[in-house]
């Protein structure tokens, strides 16, 4: 089983590596890094490098798709016509292709999501339903056939998880899971904009709007 | 603020890009990532490569250490001298040291647990106790002074928020922890060894024992 994570450049890093450090846990699997070309990828932090193992010309049928998001450069990446191509024809033979975040986004750029329900990073749902998607703000992962769809950056992990279940049925990815020991315990109940307080919801908005305001620029380092 | 979190052959990518992407969300905080010398470190995949940005001896005297465990090669980290005699070094002047995982192992080789409290991965806990700290087996996150550990892989996500309140209060943590959306949905149950079942466990073991058998060769790549 193929696995081709996508990366390019202002990439959040936690989208890609959350569901990464699950998915490659399935027996006889193999994990890519795809982009344009291998080599080194800029992070959105633009200090985290990590690095593309394959092009998507080397990829053209993975099995699994998982496209992570950005807080700047999600615009970036939907108008890539090399990638949008590439996700466009690998979605036709993939068994699952999924996004964590605002990589719904480009999943949506490609023509995938039209008339699907989907999730996304909350900041991000009101331009999903734009691009023709059903938008469900209160899911943390939502499948419409073989397109599963998870919210903001972390939700990678839950993803990941439900995923190697599907896959590898209950017991593997519990194991899956002890391994990672995924109990989470967060000192703070404020994840998601029905659970956090006013100030710390528009505080959380202004941030993500400044913050897509400053794409990382260049391809490649 | 400058935050260092460390980067070996072998390393547990989760471990790491858990709290980085928490982190350099502290205002003012320079994040780095450090090894021997700047440039590529192969993950314990053998897929994913990470970016060092810095070298220890670049680093003299970061406010925040965080080292990251590793699934086989901790114990190469531990024989690892510039890596211990820096720790020790560097821990004389930290604000906070971190670990997550078995990183907690790499910090006892440097003698900073021995009397503390600490956690780490379930599956090292006996060979922490062995190494001179209190094990806390079914803590997530052990303060000990200015020492804080977590548990295992994910655990690093509730070790970065929590430190993120203690140095910016809690309404910043808040803000952060929406900003990632981190408001867990595990589809399983199964994330601790007092949650799992046994035969969940008893494979988990087996599992964590036969890859402690296979670590990743070269320093870098």
């Amino acid at each position: 089983m193929q696995i081709a994570i996508v990366l390019y450049p202002g990439v959040t890093a936690l989208d890609a590596i959350g569901p990464y450090e699950v998915l490659r846990m399935i027996p006889c699997s193999e994990i890519r890094f795809v982009s344009h070309n291998a080599g080194s990828i800029m992070t959105d932090s633009e200090v985290l490098v990590l690095g593309a193992t394959h092009s998507y010309e080397q990829t053209p049928s993975p099995d699994i798709i998982l496209v992570p998001g950005s807080a700047a450069n999600t615009g970036m990446a939907m108008a890539d016509k090399a990638l949008i191509s590439w996700l466009h024809r690998a979605h036709q033979s993939s068994q699952w292709t999924t996004s964590v975040c605002s990589g719904a986004l480009v999943l949506a750029a490609a023509g995938i999501l039209e008339g699907h329900s989907a999730t996304t990073h909350w900041a991000a749902q009101d331009m999903l339903e734009s691009l023709g998607a059903t938008a469900q703000r209160d899911q943390r992962i939502v499948r419409s056939g073989k397109i599963i769809t998870a919210a903001g950056v972390s939700a990678g992990i839950d993803l990941g998880l439900w995923l190697v279940g599907e896959i590898c049925g209950r017991e593997r990815a519990e194991v899956v899971q002890l391994l990672i020991e995924y109990d989470p315990q967060p000192p703070f109940t404020a994840g998601h904009p029905s659970k956090a307080s006013k100030q710390v919801f528009e505080t959380a908005k202004l941030e993500m709007f400044s913050r897509s305001q400053k794409p990382v620029q260049g391809v490649s380092v």
